[in-house]
């Protein structure tokens, strides 16, 4: 691969890619459904709904016309629009707490933990996210992800796929953009970090969206690596194996 | 100890309360200069210079006479004008780069990798220092230190003691201040935090600054706590050994 040897850092979507936010609301909700006695709330069709707001709701950030906001918060305004919708009322306070820190809480693909400790050996490790550092923080301890920064979003004031959120996490590791490595799982991501020189790493995760999953499920373009695990990131990197 | 309950996040001074700055840079520099054939330098003293000019840097941007820079600039601009000083002349841009460096390899305390790990099972590990995150994370990969947020600094674009570094640093955990417990071998890191609200831990380094320190030889005030140890840190909040 051209420019292989120059790559520093390795900079990660981290929801779909390293971890399966999908399964994990599923659980959470249905558990937090059972515990407080709610019947006929499909919750599958509830977490896909309230990741279906994530986008419309950065867009208002992008577009400017609302100022930087966290993830956590617009979690929460999704949240509060869909138990309304769905007819889910009268929660308390550290049962609406309780759900918007799901996203703190979503299990890492299988494979992720221990093919971020190989990579870690020979890169540094940066979560390039759309989740604010509170956010990331707190799934990274719950998951165990061994990062070595923080950066995406929250640095940038602003979402992905803003060229800013790309170039300031670049910037902040001191380092040019063909140095980073994005890894996702998604093409879009991909297309947005190749643009402005970063290299590139797909990560195939067909079940993201579930047993019918339509997007993402193969490498759009050559990317630098195309792989289905980070175990296969790792070995395509040359990082050994423990 | 009131509120300690309440901590939620150990937010910690580096240079000097997690790594030995001085001893590192001299052996460094001292290599440097052996390997160079360059005679005649006093590198101890050296050494101290550099961060005697760490203060007056960083007053640049905390006055507003200058914007933002890293500490990385800093370091590097403050090296030019000592090798000037000291008559150490025609170094190559790799070398520059090799000293500027030396702050990326600095050598934690002997107590600081071990008691870090203790504490991070039960609270949040964030740097709340003046060194950029570039830095700080090559810091962190050089001594094993696993922190699990790099705040400080950049996220606030300006250099301690000035507020916003102490409250972006808390804001960017999502956390209130008396939720933070700054951790420092400096009383007056200590005063500038505990005004603003968060929780304060003193470190006895007595040879931060060599053999015949004179600053920060103990607490200046009643502390949360005071200990002169992350152990003794680790123990006063309770965390177990392994």
């Amino acid at each position: 691969m051209a420019g292989k040897d120059d790559v520093k850092a390795l900079v990660f979507d981290v929801f779909g890619t390293v971890v399966d936010w999908r399964a994990s609301c599923i659980r959470e909700l249905t558990a937090f459904g059972r515990g407080r006695g709610i019947t006929g709330v499909d919750w599958a069709a509830f977490a896909d709904d309230w990741r279906g707001l994530y986008q419309p709701s950065m867009e208002e950030v992008r577009s400017g016309r609302r100022g930087y906001v966290t993830l956590d918060q617009l979690h929460g305004e999704s949240l509060s629009t869909l138990l309304q919708q769905y007819g889910v009322q009268k929660l308390a306070d550290h049962e609406i707490e309780h759900l918007v820190t799901i996203w703190h809480r979503l299990a890492p693909w299988p494979d992720s933990v221990e093919g971020l400790y190989r990579l870690k050996r020979r890169y540094i490790l940066g979560t390039l996210s759309n989740g604010n550092i509170g956010l990331m923080t707190r799934l990274a301890k719950h998951g165990g992800l061994p990062w070595d920064a923080i950066l995406g979003a929250e640095i940038a004031q602003n979402y992905k796929p803003v060229a800013e959120v790309y170039l300031r996490s670049a910037a902040a590791l001191t380092l040019e953009p063909h140095e980073c490595m994005m890894v996702a799982a998604h093409n879009g991501d991909l297309a947005s970090a190749s643009e402005l020189g970063l290299r590139t790493a797909f990560v195939l995760r067909p079940n993201e969206h579930g047993p019918n999953q339509t997007t993402d499920t193969a490498a759009s373009q050559a990317w630098d690596i195309v792989t289905d695990s980070f175990h296969g990131l790792a070995d395509a990197l040359g990082c050994p194996r423990f």
